[in-house]
């Protein structure tokens, strides 16, 4: 078969508002192929990747993503390895083209996997999908007591791991980041894993996160996720070479795999945290998985969004039985929970596992979806480059 | 002041090939604060660029470019540096906001420079700004005869250093490509300066790069420039391992401060290419060029276009004597020569200097500019979020 029709559906809430939840919109992408449609989303801007899709070529470096993609032939893994090379070497200049690609690719493996009948996890190379730790991810409260009410019910709604990010972690005071950590370990308890992500607000100061790191270890903090910008690599090893027991954590900004190789080799991260929505997809993905197993670091997805992402997003270590945690989504919008059919939900332990069947195995919604859909239209030099098309009932 | 509009005129050849000429189009901003106007291009996707700075927020750290800019006061280049951070932060998750934001700090810093009487380079701490060895930068010919008359056409006009790169290089035999340097090499000369450019077409294959090493080296190329992806750190010191006189050169694609520092640190590249257009503008440039002194790397600009982009580009580095060559569109298209009135003019040894005057010192050419406008419409739920403005006469 070969790739007829690529469409991309900005769906958002009725309110976006500046909460540092990535949830509140969705830039969903359907490839169709043959008789086959495929599933994507990416984790970006959904106008500025659209624009991507369809901007007029600049030079031959910098051409629309669409010109790599329509009318590829879509057979077998190897197709998707040539589209993606030929978006990297014709979109070279196009910066945003990753963030665009990566919902394309995703789609792809949706598409090729329902026409082989066979989970994109398999068509990556894994014999079975393991079951994960899921961990509640979520953003601190605004108050430690708040941030210890959100872990406990993440504890009784049967998580026995939990994340807290953003808000104001690393806007105050050193103590003040302190009792918010310890608020999250007591709310967990002493036997879950606690996770701390600081949303890059270090940027490159290598002292104000140092200072963080007591605390983090006296409540067992297994990782700090994002202190730093997300290719300041000095920053994050110099870090590394500072911490004792609190493993660093890193990746979801990172747009192409050498880009997350860099920060495993160089940045020194225990955690390599990989969202196929921005990467470019689930064969970088993929990559990253290889490298993280060949040296020593645990790869782990990023999802905040909905449980198409969250199934694409693990896929590519699906098989890794030793990388055993994931991101889940502890408090998405409706948009996201609406966005698919199915769902992904932990069992009694907080394990969570891929959905059987091809592809991804996620249904979408698309039924429930009209209500955030908003049209989008373009046009260069009097010409309509890109209008929204209808989404299904 | 404060920074009262901002503006984006996208400009366009008639016809846009898939030449690795990246002259064909621009993106030209124009910044308005108080009684001053100033005026920066962005070397990006030009639609793209637009959508990024208008789209709707997604979320707290994936906000339009516009809204860490727009209303912002502009004294003194502390401005600049927080309206920066601010941009960094805001639109963390917005890939294409560095490019976007590249032109219009540049603006900011010729706004500023004309509002205190200062050129831009002195803002950034120069006290004088130093002449240039231009090199003549080009395309390779198709055939190596093609090569030598462009570079014999080069040391005419009074070149004394040429870059040839892209086309055929790395796509062929090893001997073909030698063939070319071989050609470069005899249309200038034994005692001028010659530089290669492979355009990325290596990917991350260190042993593909590595064959066109000893015809480098025996045609005394000073650098090799992009053999690899812009991330591919550890390809980069690899083959710089490898190589014993010819320099590696990377930088174009650095669209961060750290990213360049990467490539320095990591990459072990013996010259930094960094353009102003892309990476952020001037003060992440300049960042990048007090590390490349602190390391013993050279500096060199980027400059494939008009010579505003030019001035811009040599800015961050205007005043360091020992950084002494400067990449010069040699064959720039109509467009990108009509886009400014004054023009910087290498003289009969080869030699290029900042026009003298406050900030970028270059005069736009807006009355010549008006046929290679593209009007520009974005829409979302109905709403126009942008239309063109219309270019003065």
């Amino acid at each position: 078969m070969k790739i007829d029709n690529v469409d991309f559906f900005y769906l958002a809430m009725p309110k976006v508002t500046t909460d540092a939840d990535g949830s509140q919109d969705a830039l969903l992408v359907r490839v169709q192929a043959g008789s086959h449609v495929g599933w994507g989303e990416c984790e970006a801007s959904p106008l500025t990747s659209i624009a991507s899709y369809v901007c007029p070529m600049s030079h031959g470096s910098c051409r629309p993503v669409a010109e790599s993609v329509l009318g590829q032939p879509l057979n077998d893994p190897s197709d998707i390895a040539r589209i993606r090379a030929s978006v990297q070497f014709n979109s070279m200049d196009l910066l945003q083209a990753a963030h665009t690609f990566s919902g394309i690719e995703v789609a792809l493996w949706d598409a090729l996997g329902k026409s082989l009948g066979e989970p994109a996890y398999r068509l990556l190379g894994y014999k079975s999908a393991v079951p994960k730790l899921a961990y509640a991810s979520q953003l601190f409260g605004n108050t430690p007591a708040e941030t210890e009410a959100k872990a406990k019910a993440a504890r009784e709604a049967g998580f026995r791991a939990v994340k807290f990010g953003w808000v104001n972690y690393g806007r105050g005071s050193v103590a003040e980041d302190a009792a918010h950590v310890e608020a999250a370990r007591a709310g967990m308890g002493s036997d879950a894993e606690v996770l701390i992500d600081a949303g890059q607000i270090f940027a490159q100061e290598v002292e104000a996160a140092a200072k963080r790191l007591p605390a983090l270890e006296r409540f067992g903090v297994v990782w700090l996720e994002e202190p730093f910008l997300p290719d300041a690599l000095a920053a994050y090893g110099a870090l590394a070479d500072r911490s004792r027991k609190v493993g660093m954590a890193g990746g979801e900004g990172c747009h192409s795999a050498p880009m997350a190789l860099n920060l495993i080799d160089f940045g020194k991260v225990g955690f390599i945290q990989i969202d196929a929505g921005r990467i470019g997809g689930l064969g970088p993905a993929k990559e990253v998985a290889d490298h993280a197993v060949a040296k020593g670091v645990t790869f782990v997805n990023h999802t905040f969004t909905s449980h198409l992402a969250l199934s694409a997003s693990i896929q590519p270590y699906a098989g890794l039985a030793d990388h055993r945690i994931a991101e889940y989504p502890f408090a998405p919008s409706a948009l996201a929970r609406n966005l698919t059919v199915n769902h992904i939900m932990p069992d009694k332990d907080g394990m969570i596992r891929l959905p059987d069947g091809p592809g991804l195995a996620m249904m979408v919604n698309t039924a429930a979806l009209h209500p955030y859909l908003k049209e989008v239209e373009i046009a260069v030099g009097g010409r309509t480059l890109f209008r929204s098309s209808a989404l299904p009932v």
